[in-house]
């Protein structure tokens, strides 16, 4: 296959304008991140999340924009640190339970028997099946809409021993549409 | 193909510890967008950036990461408005260009003759190709590191008038790796 596609007649068409609940959907296929938080209760929550970006390289940083009133934003408050996990393509069960339940009264890696592991620097845990685990210190917030964005410091990371292709959402509000894309 | 996807024991591997170099890769294939920004030339600047995420859904916002020494940064510090344009897949060999030549003596769009239309809301321009574009108010911003986070407000949205896959760099460090998903 050819490294640079050059224009195509067939795609210089015009834009229009949208509500922006029907533009959304050219942001598919989306990739996915689950964020995990250690609660007062010693337990970590897991909650799935795509809104996340790299921010910095020097020193390394990401951001996470969290609802208000997510449960995790909670935890984020009183904990200041959080784990990035970006899930691998085996992970799509985990993804759509820690996406679709509040860890308010559940145990959601319990429930799932998630594979976990210790993480080296925070107080918080790694999923073993992940593509890659981002240990992060808050460094700041910003609000933003019905959001708040958190950046993180990245202290330590962790990829898995082999390469696992990382998992994307493909449809826009259809959590059983996810699935491993074909490269 | 299956909706979900279960544990795979060849999966449950453990994750080691790895410099922030290494875990990048686990990143890809990622979606890449390029920001849109009127300078005081009267020209609009293009210039592709990965670091971009939703941040709300009410309103509708955004935020983009832009590094310090970026002549995006200042366009953006003295206009407060820009365009994020989601580039479709016909689209590889302006995103290698835009994001690999500096605009501060150079007229992008012209050098590429790249399709454009009109703005409807901010002072700027659109990329006519794109799967999507976003007029944005910029309403906040935060340093991270080596760059600095802009939230923006999405004023206006714009989508192809057909369907058009958006574009994706599949690997790290190699623009000539871009290339559309094969879904």
């Amino acid at each position: 296959m050819n490294d640079i596609y050059y224009h195509n007649s067939y795609y210089a068409l015009m834009q229009k304008n949208v509500p922006f609940s029907d533009a959304r959907i050219a942001k598919y296929p989306e990739p996915v991140h689950i964020v995990l938080v250690k609660g007062p209760n010693g337990i970590v929550n897991p909650m799935s999340a795509s809104w996340v970006m790299f921010t910095s390289i020097d020193p390394p940083m990401l951001a996470v924009s969290i609802g208000f009133q997510r449960y995790t934003y909670e935890l984020i408050k009183q904990q200041n640190e959080f784990v990035i996990c970006v899930p691998s393509e085996t992970m799509a069960a985990e993804v759509k339970y820690f996406g679709s339940h509040s860890g308010q009264d559940i145990d959601k890696l319990a429930e799932l028997d998630t594979p976990t592991q210790a993480t080296s620097v925070i107080d918080g845990i790694l999923l073993s099946e992940a593509s890659a685990n981002y240990e992060c210190c808050v460094s700041g917030s910003l609000c933003s809409g019905d959001h708040m964005i958190f950046t993180g410091e990245i202290v330590a990371t962790h990829i898995n021993e082999k390469f696992v292709p990382r998992l994307f959402v493909l449809e826009p509000k259809k959590f059983g549409g996810l699935r491993p894309l074909e490269d």
